[in-house]
């Protein structure tokens, strides 16, 4: 990380003025262990996994959303696929709990844990094996995505009613009231906005999960997605591979990977903070600036897409930039 | 616009969750007058030029650094050759009027309206005349690029002292105190912080520019790659493609444009606030927001490069994404 600051202080441009890029590029020489780091591979792992918790009426969009969700990202045709086409980044698609049978594809990765989570607000979303095998599954996927050259992972998520269990996570771990962390999602209205605040708090009391536990917290109020992210992430870093963190429900998976290995959280880079309420403060806990403001709030990745772009040009500017003394021009005066 | 709109609503997402990619998509079309723009050509025009203000002591830099910097874009070692070949952008840079003979190249366009401005803090920085012809050589400028093929223009410059005439104008335009809108620029300190300002205000009150009359602001305080880029700008809006403005420099250019043709104002997407004390009040002015926030102060159209990269993807967003029907996905439930 000297070595990288260092060399950005002798590039052709006033130090300093290309701002957070030249920070980002700092973070990136200290995660890759490299003055000079280089990205070539670029994946975005999309997991998608269904909820209970639908039953309470938590979602604007029907639960069979989500398979056709996947066939489309399989299809091409998703905001996912657009923008990783455009950064030049491949994509995985990751089946970790879809409450239905999907059809073999040779890009999709099955690693379902079960047909959806339970209802939380009832009980625990799924229990602490199933927890571990998620976690377990994402790693697994990383470590295949390793084998054929990752630079940089970027994370992402379907699942129909899966900023209920986000929200859950994000209160249990904050210690925060429901309604600070609850926000409308795909756009549920103010009825259904109550019905999510209601099933927090129901999943809070009913579970108690301890929050310092991370595991606990995703077993009790978690999903598979989340999960199997959270190990995508603890896997991506143990390689020393930067992780791109997306929206509302990518950055719940990030607080459970933080809360079980804390040392994890230098390797994060937070692409976006996203419309849904209670984003900022997810951040926050986790002591992450976002790269981008653009109110999005789709997930799926679509912000890790543009995130990972910077990371890419920030690695570039250090890398490519001649000198002041390369290029023969004179230095600052006086 | 209606139809763009229309379809955004159509496409498989919650609607209005890509946020302001997707108002930016609906702009571009209205700029296109096409309800599905595509982005193939995207061109970033760089101008350098010099000014006789530097004699007041404005800047951290010696004015060779200008012609120096000239050359380094032309060898590919800067930071805009870096990001605009991150982009898909080609490159090309204009002498408007650097005090130096450049060297030349076939990559180097030569408009040069004289060898840098007269010390605006004394009188004008150039004639009315000279104002006209940096406009007009702008304009050329991008009428010689729409024949090789530019959907997308971006704007940047280069030009030791240039945040001075670039202040002058936001202060005579919005009529604020100079201290409101000058800043460290390449990164003076507080002594030649001072020498800005009275600079500033020395040249507001001995030239006694016009705020009714862009042309007489342009002659009196601006800079020849000021005018140009103002130029660039018009002829773009003109041809009907949409134009990325950089930070503090190209800001003050577009609002020389505006003051011009009022109308061109819809064609302009502002990529970045700068960290450039006064660029926020200089948007506010132009009535843009920015794109993104990153903590940038270099110019050159690095800002522009990175905003560029997120119109085509709004354009690729509206253009790519499958709808609902297609995709047969079920729609919002209720």
């Amino acid at each position: 990380m000297d070595a990288a600051r260092a060399r950005q202080d002798t590039l052709t441009k006033p130090r300093g003025s290309l701002g957070r890029l030249e920070a980002l590029s700092v973070q990136l020489a200290g995660i890759f262990g490299d003055p000079r780091p280089r990205i070539r591979h670029k994946v975005i792992v999309t997991m998608a996994g269904d909820h209970g918790v639908v039953a309470e009426g938590v979602s604007a969009y029907p639960q069979a959303v989500t398979a056709q969700m996947m066939d489309n990202f399989l299809r091409g045709g998703a905001a996912i696929n657009v923008l990783a086409r455009h950064v030049g980044a491949r994509v995985v698609i990751v089946d970790m709990g879809v409450a239905a049978d999907v059809d073999p594809h040779p890009d999709l990765v099955v690693k379902k844990v079960a047909r959806g989570t339970s209802n939380l607000a009832r009980g625990p979303a799924m229990t602490r094996q199933q927890a571990s095998r998620a976690l377990m599954a994402g790693a697994e996927v990383v470590g295949a995505e390793l084998a054929q050259g990752l630079d940089v992972l970027g994370v992402g998520e379907m699942g129909i009613g899966n900023t209920t269990p986000a929200a859950a996570i994000a209160a249990a771990l904050i210690g925060c009231p429901a309604a600070e962390v609850v926000g409308r999602g795909t756009g549920v209205d103010d009825a259904g906005l109550g019905r999510k605040v209601m099933a927090v708090e129901n999943a809070l009391s009913v579970n108690q999960p301890d929050p310092a536990d991370a595991l606990d917290v995703l077993t009790k109020v978690g999903g598979f997605e989340i999960g199997g992210i959270a190990g995508a992430m603890l896997a991506a870093a143990a390689h020393r591979r930067p992780v791109m963190v997306d929206g509302f429900i990518s950055t719940a998976a990030a607080m459970i990977a933080v809360g079980l290995v804390p040392e994890m959280k230098s390797y994060l880079v937070a692409a976006h903070r996203s419309q849904e309420h209670g984003h900022g403060r997810m951040l926050e806990w986790l002591g992450l600036e976002p790269l981008l403001e653009l109110d999005m709030r789709l997930g799926e990745g679509t912000g890790a897409a543009l995130g990972m772009s910077l990371v890419e040009t920030a690695c570039k500017i250090l890398d490519e930039m001649a000198t002041f003394g390369e290029a023969g021009i004179a230095g600052k005066a006086g």
